[in-house]
């Protein structure tokens, strides 16, 4: 039997010239869309959502500028409930709101196009703690959000530089916006998110970005995305109402999400968190429209089911699934990007429950065709711990998403005829011309995964996935690079931050 | 804010009869089949497949009583090698093979449907490792295929007692498929698959299951299923040839399996690997249809991805994906019971790769409307080993996939209006009427992953996931209850074992 393996013939010089391309730095979609739902069950929960639009309403809490604002448009305003003529929120939205807009990353080859066929993958998002194996689990520092932020800029896999990565619990609260946005300028070139955690700390970001790409370009283009999360069961609060409001003015992209656990911020069942979600998101979408037509926004979903035994959010599961993929499918109706995914899970390590919940997310991410997926690497401990080690082993999964949706070549190549024809039966395709011709870019290949053999495994020092992981994340921070940025601009920057910080106390509020 | 959790009402009959149901005995898919490609796409791989059996042809390697079989039916011979007119094989197949089967089981509730809409889960197969975090990794035995046998049994999520769980290496080749073929009818009730690696073999399974159901019984019903591997590329060996045709000739099920490493056993792009598969699993189940018309056959898909730097096989991969999806959906438009899935990894601990890739395939396997999902649990380091662990793990997986392909509830109770009226704005839903009436049931909650916080998850030991499982596997072993045997057939069965093994020699061929 012909089965003893060829060697690859060094001197063919098709073989040696066959170049690796980079990664895009953002991924476009070309395997067809799935909805669990057919188009008449999402009819019917958008028809719900506009139920609970006009006969519930939607609370803005203690912002009397947001009330009036949509009162101009039609809502109706009962104190601070404010319920809305069916279809008047659709309407608003659909009259201007972009399908798809480009968000700038100051090295214009790295800028991304959000909605659309588009995918973006970010990092996660917002936690306080750290973990890694040899340090184990600690308050987030300034220096570990400039370490994920370099990893993100190492990665061809990441698009995006995320927003507050991580908590740098060592600076205070009320000014630690300035030395985060600072890091995603000055250690990226990628795009990234501004603050939401106060409307003045918006603002500063929208300023930042202006000493970045100028003033009138901001005002024209998206160059900040920041995530608006709703305070469900139907409401917002001031706070986020005073970031959405600043970006929305500057035309800067927010992406307004209900962050819910269902069964304690929305009922137990998906297609009643679908529609709960809808009218919250839509309230809020309406209103940047208001505010500014046409500046772009996201529709967001962030969902977890509850455990019903403890009470504690849980990850992975596939009723989240379900809810990610009908919220999916109305954002294509609303004709908006949708927001969602992530490497989301429970674990406290990067062990085998972080792989099965992570990787469940980012199956039901690709399957309801997320445009902005938050969170996509580095999630741990249900988001209150960032994980360096499970931040490379995301990353590699998120070069296996981009081949997902990237599909499959129909065209003669992918068809293969000649070598089937040229190998026949009871041979092997190892040294076949056509797979000479396509061996370095056949296959998405990993470089954190271990498929060799037990016997080499253990020669290698029988590391777990970890393990692994945890000396590549040292090894590329040691090989980072500072990308080029003009040294007025970084010296503006940082008179500005001079400047700002001392106009006031530091506040852990 | 009202946001302090309300305690559940102790005094609420309605709650506290509220039963959990158990899972069904397999899976009805729900929701709706998904394809990467087009109808128009699909035809092109299913034309390549035409074209290799009419022009290159199949191999039926030293079994001429096939090729005679075969040369009826209209085939070409040429030596070993079976050319198909175009449409030869697609006809007999669709005349005679059905769409779905019933597997009995000899405990009738537990019999399964395949084929279809429905998804049966069965646990790993054909290991001769398994692996311990007690007691590390060894040669599998007789004891360790017992109970695997009793954990498949023990799970509600697992449909099936799968083949050769694990290989008992302690017992002699020639004669272990008496004692797996025992194990599998006296340790559990549930369906059960034959064995393959000698025609005589296959035979003796047949004879035993005759035992227990008799011989009209097994005639004209299924009560085996058996995989029949082809030996890619585009030829049959004649031990699997032998075993098939015992199945079809005794009209139980085979599984045609091309068995491909792409870049070895096939080309390299997924399209070339879908037409190639399909014409080498026609030829096989065309076999079957000649042999008796009727007999059940599935159309069986096992595809890796080869490593481009160490040729060793990658799992979990979106090119692996791809290849599931594509042989799926022509499986169904073929009209035969697809099988392929499983938790596929290619890690030597079940650490976060075993979690990321197995998570990947499992959802591979719901994404391509897999009937008959091999593999389900306890797969470790490419196939070679099956880890207590992981099975336990896997199972709870199982348990998330039939929520997942069980869809949403779009009646009234999903839809969850009556909840969002009576809760309202800036409220929550823990203890509503909606909510104390599906608490129960509303979401799939698993027994091996930890949602706890991190301080609770410290007190509890600081356990990963396989340490929880390692103590899951043993509690389920301990607590396991024999099922009833007629103890005449159980007589009957270890005389026939007795007999045939007295009457030839031991060997390790």
């Amino acid at each position: 039997m012909p089965r003893e393996r060829r060697r690859r013939r060094k001197d063919n010089d098709d073989t040696k010239a066959q170049v690796i391309p980079k990664p895009p730095t953002y991924i476009k979609r070309k395997i067809p869309h799935y909805s669990i739902l057919s188009d008449n069950e999402l009819s019917i929960i958008e028809n719900n959502a506009d139920t609970i639009l006009e006969e519930i309403g939607i609370v803005f809490s203690e912002d009397e500028e947001s009330l009036e604002i949509l009162a101009s448009a039609g809502a109706k305003i009962d104190g601070d409930r404010v319920r809305f003529p069916r279809g008047l929120c659709r309407k608003l939205i659909q009259d201007s709101a972009p399908r798809e807009f480009k968000q700038h990353a100051r090295n214009p080859e790295k800028s991304v196009m959000i909605g659309g066929n588009n995918m973006v993958l970010a990092p996660a998002y917002g936690s306080p703690f750290v973990h890694s194996l040899d340090k184990g689990r600690r308050y987030a520092s300034i220096e570990d959000f400039r370490n994920f932020v370099k990893l993100a800029y190492m990665s061809d896999n990441l698009h995006h530089s995320g927003g507050t990565i991580c908590e740098p619990c060592d600076l205070p609260v009320n000014k630690r916006h300035f030395d985060m946005i600072y890091s995603h300028i000055k250690y990226s070139d990628k795009p990234f998110m501004g603050s939401v955690t106060a409307s003045d700390r918006a603002q500063d970001s929208v300023n930042m970005v202006k000493i970045v790409f100028g003033d009138e370009f901001v005002d024209s283009n998206c160059v900040l995305i920041s995530l608006i999360n709703a305070s469900s069961p139907m409401a917002f609060d001031a706070t986020m109402l005073g970031s959405l409001k600043v970006y929305a003015r500057n035309n800067q992209a927010t992406i307004v999400t209900p962050f819910i656990v269902a069964g304690a911020m929305a009922p137990v069942t998906a297609a009643g968190v679908a529609a709960q979600s809808l009218a919250e998101g839509m309230a809020g979408m309406a209103l940047t429209q208001i505010i500014r037509p046409g500046a772009p926004v996201v529709y967001g979903n962030f969902v977890t089911a509850m455990s019903m035994k403890s009470g504690a959010p849980t990850f992975g599961t596939p009723e989240a699934g379900h809810m990610m993929n009908i919220s999916g499918a109305i954002a294509r109706r609303l004709g908006v990007p949708f927001r969602s995914g992530g490497g989301f899970n429970g674990a406290k390590l990067p062990d085998a429950q972080a792989g099965y919940e992570a990787a469940n997310t980012l199956q039901a991410t690709i399957n309801s065709s997320v445009n902005f997926n938050l969170h996509t690497a580095g999630w741990l401990e249900g988001g209150l711990c960032m994980s360096y080690e499970k931040f490379i082993i995301d990353c590699d999964q998120a070069g296996m998403m981009r081949v997902s949706v990237e599909g499959v070549d129909m065209g003669d190549n992918g068809q293969a005829m000649d070598a089937i024809r040229e190998v026949g039966p009871q041979s092997h395709f190892l040294g076949c011309e056509h797979t000479e011709r396509n061996f370095k870019t056949a296959f998405y290949m990993s470089d954190v995964m271990d498929d060799n053999s037990f016997e080499q495994w253990v020669e290698d020092g029988s590391r777990d996935t970890a393990t692994i992981a945890s000396e590549k994340y040292k090894q590329i921070l040691n090989s980072y690079e500072l990308p080029a940025l003009d040294s007025d601009i970084d010296k503006a920057l940082l008179d500005y931050i001079e400047s700002r910080k001392s106009s006031f106390e530091d506040s852990n509020i």
